[in-house]
């Protein structure tokens, strides 16, 4: 069935032309989303009749953005023969108030069209899958039509729709190259609290001498992502240039991703993708990798988590996952090796920004109480990276891994990063308004809910409040004692550590037995 | 999976409570969706905290609604301390400037978790579906969480879900009571351009003395609905009061369904089906059924046109289609007849408000050029609402509508509704600028297309502008001649007259042979 003609519909503005307008800029920003803005009378068409079916095309010479529409009933807003633009909408179409542009309705992008028919439970070509990430990048879909698109997916999706949908996000996005044959890369699906290893094992890898070029996201739903915990130490916001800079002198840098522009549709994608909870093997393959090959990564290694409360939650899936990885890694010529880990609980002992940078720091310097756990784990994800190097024989690279790390030299690695990043100073204090959770009964540990701690920490406050989060004081294994303390609640807001505390009263995330 | 977590967070108020702001109302209506804007700076709280997860709740006592949030850097627009509502939230809120409310995060409606499971391919519950359309009912999904649930439901739906959600949806809405044991109606899918049979079966059926309350929809994407046709003729704008009022008097009534609130959630689900263009039969016959019990109709003729342009193409859909109204009427305990009917081309000659009126009024006038397949489809329909009258013996309906028709009764019970619904005596003209699609060729006209005739009529301004249109001047079986005139396009505007000629260009829609 084709019938976009609703998407047609011209004004009757009684002169037979399109409506032209002259351009004013609004100052409300209704991120991500374009909005428009027209009086609602007075303007010798009916603006009814625009709204009508949602958005609009605003065009110029050689510019054009789709927007929904707003009327307006108050002239100082918007008056007679203008178009007004919210703050997105006047930034994408790029053009200074005052110039002349059309307004129509938005034709619906002829790519919807292939959403239908995956809708429909069609398996896509790739230069169907291609044209619907084009129009996601362009802003052409709302979010309405991006989660038409991903539930359809969520369906069904092949392997080859796969690898479709990865290489057009990494086609519509920038590319970084670092001329150099291998260039290495760590990462982990997530979904475990506190499991900050990048900022141990880049350090590692840098101390090494391989190139290793890092680039983290902010965290969406979790309580922190690596950008967020490292921008405590130094500045992850970085451009192309400087991070090119610093790769030249240090072989690694840990930056906020979002800066250089890598799969942008990946990350209108992930927008929708979060609020409907969306989290198909599929989707998240497409995801990473493309992320991982804008950012000019040879070889990389995948960290699995498993366990009853990780992403990923049997031993079939993970390899059913792990399948995924290594047949999209191999089309795009990435040397991939995934490795399954132990995911039953968090790693480390904080959550939250300042508690893990406490945590990874202790771990660099070789404290004696640093958290087994995330130096293990760091370490074994340290070797399997250095395993990349043709040097290292036999699968040393645990043995260097650990060497590098027990000398000191991944320390110091760091600390240069820190330095070329551009070193931040402030002090690093954990939440001062703090409450214990206390165990309900004498017993060992026998399980930690990784969803609920990181549920509990969100709620706390991080990672927008630095300080919020958990400091877990028992980990699965350990003896404790009715009343005790397992964890302790960190928030600098008291609704923050109230809301947190609430939830923990419902459920504390452990089990005692 | 539930982390429903991204949406509890709180501001960072430094004071423990929830934000708490006065009311304003912002002249900006972003119809459908409800808006609410915050001064970005100077609240003593991260606006863009609170915009990070698209969603605010807005609350007083007794009254709550969700709303997008928009920031905006102008103080006399909203100024600190204020909370703006756009003409939605406003209006939907129900408070007046002033007033105090709190915001927060708004936490996703619970019931999104039953949309997830949907996604998963499982089966709902009759409580489940329920669950959803409630919360879809009073606002509390976004068109792209809206937009998931059918898609997930495009994928698969059970006759038993079909069910349920035929009866959420009745129960979320308001219910027209008759008081008699026989209320009779009719409905077609739709999807036949012209195909007005209504505004000829209900003067029929009335003049017989059928209680026949029928209700109409406006046009979304067709060139026109019956409600924006009879709308020419008479007030359709009417409430409960009032059609109670005109049916106690005439029997019947011919409204538009808009004003008594049947089944709203049906109308949201419409307003994310239409732009995605899903058209299940599931969907179809939930939303139809829904309609019609809340307007208290306990026989139901349904009207299914079966063509290569129609809405449904073959036989065996046809029948499956009509098995699925057959199951859920039952269920709803409503009598009801499905007529396939062919549905191979437009009904009538004119295709948009005032061409439709013209056509149906020579009908009912027994003019001696009203269009054949008009009358015979109208007497057909009214045919079998008739023979639900347990007076009517053996199947005799057709004979007893042809006689109502023949006579002038159906005339003058049409007369005598338009006088009890408000005479509207404007002049009835077709858009005064014209353009012809004639023959490429000799021949003779083998089928038209109801689709692209639709999106023609559409194109020239139909039904906002009430005098565009098409006129159809040879129907299937007609031998024409190349230069010969096919239809002739009617249109106000010049814009509405070229778009609609350019499309007609690309393709007339005739095939002649």
């Amino acid at each position: 069935m084709t019938d976009p003609v609703q998407d047609h519909i011209q004004p009757g503005d009684g002169k037979g032309g399109l409506a032209k307008l002259s351009v004013r800029r609004i100052p409300i920003d209704m991120h991500p989303d374009n909005t428009a803005y027209l009086l609602r009378h007075g303007n010798g068409y009916s603006a009814e009749q625009f709204q009508a079916l949602r958005k609009i095309r605003i065009s110029a010479d050689g510019c054009e953005i789709l927007a929904s529409l707003g009327l307006v009933d108050d002239e100082r807003i918007v008056g007679p023969g203008e178009i007004g633009l919210g703050e997105q909408a006047f930034r994408r179409l790029g053009l200074a108030e005052g110039n002349q542009v059309h307004i129509e309705q938005a034709r619906p992008p002829a790519s919807l069209e292939y959403v239908r028919r995956k809708i429909d439970g069609e398996v896509l070509s790739d230069s169907e899958v291609s044209a619907i990430i084009h129009d996601i990048s362009r802003h052409l879909y709302s979010p309405m039509e991006i989660g038409a698109f991903l539930v359809a997916c969520a369906g069904f999706m092949s392997t080859q729709e796969t690898l479709s949908l990865t290489e057009a996000m990494i086609d519509v996005g920038n590319r970084l190259h670092w001329n150099s044959p291998l260039v290495v890369d760590k990462h982990c699906i997530g979904g475990i609290p506190g499991n900050r290893t990048s900022m141990i094992v880049v350090p590692i890898v840098a101390a090494h001498g391989l190139i290793c070029p890092k680039t983290s996201s902010r965290a969406i739903t979790s309580p922190s992502g690596t950008a967020d915990t490292m921008e405590l130490l130094a500045d992850v916001d970085l451009s192309e240039e400087q991070m090119s800079n610093i790769v030249g002198k240090e072989k690694a840098v840990l930056a906020w991703g979002g800066r250089v522009n890598l799969s942008p549709a990946d990350d209108i994608l992930i927008s929708v993708e979060r609020p409907l909870r969306l989290d198909r093997f599929e989707q998240m393959v497409a995801s990473i990798m493309s992320k991982k090959a804008s950012a000019g990564s040879t070889h990389l290694v995948i960290d699995i988590p498993v366990g009853p409360t990780a992403k990923v939650r049997s031993q079939s899936d993970a390899v059913r996952l792990r399948k995924l990885f290594e047949y999209v890694a191999r089309h795009l010529g990435i040397v991939i090796d995934v490795v399954l880990t132990d995911g039953s609980q968090p790693i480390g002992r904080g959550i939250g920004p300042v508690l893990e940078v406490r945590d990874v720091m202790a771990v660099l310097r070789n404290e004696a109480d640093a958290p087994d756990d995330l130096r293990d784990r760091s370490l074994l994800l340290a070797g399997h990276v250095l395993d990349f190097d043709p040097a290292i024989e036999g699968g040393r690279g645990y043995a260097r891994a650990y060497e590098l790390l027990a000398s000191g030299e991944a320390l110091a690695a760091m600390e240069r990063l820190i330095d070329a990043q551009g070193r931040k100073t402030g002090k690093l204090e954990p939440g001062r308004l703090r409450q214990e959770v206390t165990a309900g009964q004498n017993g060992r540990v026998i399980s930690i809910d990784c969803e609920r701690m990181a549920r509990i920490a969100r709620l706390a406050g991080a990672p927008m409040d630095k300080g919020a989060g958990i400091d877990l004081l028992h980990k699965v294994g350990a003896e404790v004692r009715a009343g005790e303390a397992l964890y302790r609640i960190h928030a600098n807001t008291k609704s923050g550590l109230g809301f947190a505390a609430d939830l923990a009263g419902e459920n504390s995330g452990y089990v005692i037995g």
